[in-house]
């Protein structure tokens, strides 16, 4: 998207005095974002992100915004919400939520090697072991339950074949256990743009440097958290899992934090689950785009072959030691 | 001092595993600092400091811990204590109470311009404003209670001249009104050494990239803070004022929050108060250094002498309209 809601820098400068951060040297649109309006915040002080949430409703988002400062509370590199001086982390501004968080620094990588996935894996599995303890419940809203209510309004845009697929995936995915797996808050969207890497210059290493975009967190299973992960950075461009990055992500997870035999069994369905939901959440957006909406869609197609990949074998999770 | 306990990479990466912040890939120790050990530790998440303290005790920690969460939560650039995964941001390491915070970038400045201390003044301010809604409750260390019992101790050692100095200010500020001040957890110790600024290479500005070691903060009067900060932020070796220093501390301070008529009134003295409280630490750790001290001890003359320059004649604040 671009800017939805537009606010002057006169408006922003009387808003700040909420909180204790300066007084604005700088206000900046930023055009990414598909959900909310974000502007680029520098004061006297520091540097900011200042969100003004499109969809999500007041009482959703204590969940998101309690779960970043949770997240950087126990040291992960994500946007931690600053409160303001009566304590709140949230606003209303210009009749939207809105909500400051501090701004991290780095850009993604689109073309990641393994030394990038195993960072990610590493960082994927210290978020759910940080996020024990946090007592926030949201269930996932493009989880099963939003899925099951969205099929019947994509089903008239499919073609028969279509259809077919849809139908047999949902039932398929309706027949796993997935309550006896481990449950927390999860990312569920921890695609390539939504982890910013710093350094590189002069032959440095890259470095997380900031995981960003929580605001399709939810409760979920942890492991369908990874399946979503390896599902975007660890394949080519034709959905294919590329076997050396899928290594390095599910290695470096499982050293911070092994998938119990449960998890393990269930991983061939959980990469079908992660790509049915973004499959059906990008046909969604195509056929069904909100009123206003200036963003493109992503192309549902790379999802439907995803899915028809995994369908037809999963990448096996490396057995023996990991290294 | 030097570091006082030894920590082995062995002994931090056992000890890591309580957290969720990767693995140990550094660890180094840090000569700075007067009362605690600390290390600078980097795992494959990012950089942090390890402190072991010395000095205080567990029971006086989570004033300082919560505080600079507190602080952080709210934007202000100090090093945020990382919770462990049973949620707490003490533990113990080695026998010695142990945490680990968030590093931050930049270094002092030991020869300060207007722009640096006009910096200084507006996040001294921003702290004092970020502060409100803090319950935390630990009286300033080295107060007057402290000073009241400090000072028997270190009579002996003073020549005549000296001791009625001592006598003549401490029963001065025994009689200013100070309870009719605003009061909060202050820093108390806002020492050039302890903010960290960064950038300033080709041309571009300073900026404030940290305020570091809390760990005399307490419940103080919130004048005191500037008081301490401006004598030793704005004056010349000799601990003369220099006027254009303190007018842009002054004057960026009283842009976020103004003094109340009260403090005004009460400024003169709080120069004072603030030159005791380092005369009378210094004279005290000079003559009575704790068993197995390795620092240094600052020279007290320099206060001493500030004091009396403080006796003679205050730095008037700057009156009528701020710039």
């Amino acid at each position: 998207m671009s800017v939805y809601t537009k606010v002057s820098p006169e408006q922003l400068a009387a808003w700040l005095k909420r909180y204790a951060i300066g007084s604005l040297l700088e206000l900046q649109g930023i055009a990414d974002g598909i959900e909310n309006t974000n502007y680029f915040v520098t004061t006297t002080q520091g540097r900011y992100v200042l969100t003004l949430f499109e969809r999500l409703r007041f009482e959703e988002l204590p969940f998101y915004l309690n779960l970043m400062a949770h997240l950087a509370r126990h040291g992960i590199p994500c946007p931690a919400p600053v409160a303001d001086r009566d304590q709140s982390l949230l606003g209303a501004l210009n009749g939207k939520p809105a909500t400051l968080v501090t701004r991290l620094s780095g850009a993604p990588v689109f073309d990641p090697g393994e030394r990038h996935c195993g960072q990610v894996g590493a960082m994927l599995a210290a978020m759910h072991l940080a996020v024990a303890g946090y007592d926030g419940t949201l269930e996932n809203p493009r989880g099963l339950r939003w899925q099951r209510q969205a099929a019947p309004q994509i089903v008239p845009f499919l073609d028969d074949s279509l259809k077919a697929l849809l139908a047999s995936e949902l039932e398929f995915q309706a027949q796993q256990r997935v309550e006896i797996l481990p449950r927390g808050p999860v990312h569920a969207d921890l695609f390539r743009d939504n982890v910013l890497f710093e350094g590189g210059g002069d032959g440095t290493t890259q470095r997380i440097g900031g995981i960003i975009d929580f605001y399709f967190a939810g409760i979920d299973t942890l492991v369908f958290d990874v399946a979503v992960t390896l599902n975007d950075w660890c394949v080519d461009a034709a959905g294919n899992i590329e076997p050396g990055r899928a290594r390095a992500l599910l290695a470096a997870y499982q050293g911070a934090r092994a998938l119990t035999p449960a998890e393990r069994e269930a991983w061939p369905a959980m990469l079908r689950a992660a790509a049915l939901r973004f499959w059906l959440s990008r046909l969604h957006d195509f056929y069904l785009p909100r009123p206003g909406e200036l963003t493109h869609a992503h192309d549902p197609e790379h999802f439907r072959r995803i899915l028809e990949l995994r369908r037809a074998g999963a990448f096996a999770l490396p057995s023996g030691p990991l290294p």
